[in-house]
């Protein structure tokens, strides 16, 4: 506790969740919504070209998937952790915008995956975007235990359990990535 | 209720629905305000240019207006479906995640009517893609229904009475895709 | 109060006002951000160039400063009216939809106006926006007041004191239109 | 008191903070989103050219992190003065708006910086921006300290501890923006 309570007095007293929380659901819902800005086509696309523009967007409307997929998942992640936090630490809530840095981010590597799938790197940046999140987000988790802020998952590695997400969906990501850059046909390049 | 505690415990507990509805009236707000984007004139147009372009905004203008209405009548649906909703589902809250893909991808369709409303596939998608959300908000409404987690409308048909809005205005779009494809000057193209 | 009741029964029992302000709350939010998008120079524009550039955004700054200042007193007169609402009515509702609808589109005449500064009818549609808000809003007080929903202003003309900030606004708006499309080197067009 | 209640009657009554923070936190969510626009390449950029754009993004990259800092550090102050005003005054809630605004402008000069940062101008206008958000910050703290609103802070000079952070922040970008603009390559053109 005496730890906490200096990790607060550092910064001036108790964190406002309420606020902290909005800003959160504020930068998620926006990341959310501008992968829509990926999904269109040229102006003066008409007739065939409108139909071969149309045709095209295959990958754009994949990546919004992935990427809604993504921060939906990122999002009840957050939502679930802070809802189990019982101590309002200075240091959780500057961790907390670490990972949004990353969560508004990501619009970037999404851009990148809908228009530049052809390229390695692309898949290579989206994963590692994503694989940040999750590491701050397990680095928020390893904070809260250590100072007894989150109940351990029920289960047999109590312990664990709250990384078994981030872990697996790291895993996830970087098998994905591994498999599009080497299965890929513009891998030449690199 | 076993169920619902057992769909509960799957996500780890109950869910925060403040949060949920702050990410949801935060999607709404960005999707109503990003159609306004649509609406806009080429920099270099000036006298004649800029009054001949400013005449041809009436499909965009039009795009906007129908958009609006229809995120509009989507929250308005949301709030009061959410309102009613007495036991905080994991399996709701997934398909309000689902809903809420749909809702923040309507830029797109309502972009595609403003620029390319020569173009009968444009109708088909814009159509598609409300209907979708109607679909998803039926798909709560009957697990809501089963569960007993709503209070059935008043009237004879009081298991049905949720459906009413979802389904008429979706055959409302769906006839209004069908009169816009085949009585549409570019409906040679398929 | 019967027809109050009338009004909510229509729509499904009580309004959630939260939601409601968290809804306007965002739009406003995102009116406002959405602004600073009209101040820009070529990516390409160095030296002399960029400088001219620079030099060249007046209009676009003046415009970004007149709309924030509109759209902030928007947000101050919506905060004041809401905030005295007694009764939570479908009615005012409906109409918070339409004035949103209007708030969003702001940013369109903004854009006119930081970009065809030189067009007599930017400054129309931008006043005619402005004043189509302060219109709804008077509706709004209109609807409050018949039923007895706000409490009347002090004063010697009670009834009218909630009017005097949306008619004295838009008199200078519409001022505003008339000065500078009569004083304006583009009106030979008209 | 007498002052601050003539505040408040001068703009009909008590300030509803909770919108008042909605509204801040909105502003600053898409502030901080909108920053992720600036990075971005070429969409026909493939190959070699893709490489080339994608290494070429370092400042675009530099650009966000600073900004997004920036963004971040004037949010914690807000929440933290927000947190600790004890009165609701209109006139705070004036200088709140202006506060807003200035956060709002803020993706401006760091686009600025990202696509001109071989420009010496870039610089002066990103520090000129951020200094005057402090600025408004610290009359924000004046008159919540003349009117007694937030308790002094600990330590010998309790009535200049919360000048500290805007004050020492603004120190910093004025040294970063005289270090950028006289150690600059494009400082010729001054």
């Amino acid at each position: 506790m005496t730890e906490g309570d200096e990790d607060e007095k550092d910064t001036g007293g108790e964190v406002d969740l309420g606020r902290v929380l909005a800003l959160s659901d504020g930068v998620f819902a926006i990341a959310l919504t501008l992968l829509v800005l990926d999904i269109r086509i040229p102006d003066e696309a008409h007739g065939e070209d409108f139909l071969r523009a149309m045709a095209g967007l295959e990958p754009a409307i994949a990546g919004y998937l992935i990427s809604y997929l993504v921060i939906g998942v990122l999002w009840l992640a957050h939502h679930r952790l802070f809802r189990e936090l019982r101590v309002r630490r200075a240091r959780i809530m500057s961790l907390n915008m670490v990972l949004l840095a990353l969560v508004a981010l990501l619009p970037f590597p999404s851009s990148l995956l809908a228009k530049h799938g052809d390229e390695a790197l692309s898949y290579a940046i989206y994963a590692g975007n994503v694989i940040a999140v999750f590491l701050i987000q397990s680095l928020i988790i390893a904070v809260s235990q250590r100072n007894g802020d989150i109940t351990p998952k029920p289960g047999r590695f109590p312990r664990l359990g709250w990384y078994l997400q981030p872990i697996s969906a790291s895993a996830v990501f970087a098998v994905w990535a591994v498999v599009a850059i080497t299965g890929h046909p513009g891998q030449a390049n690199y």
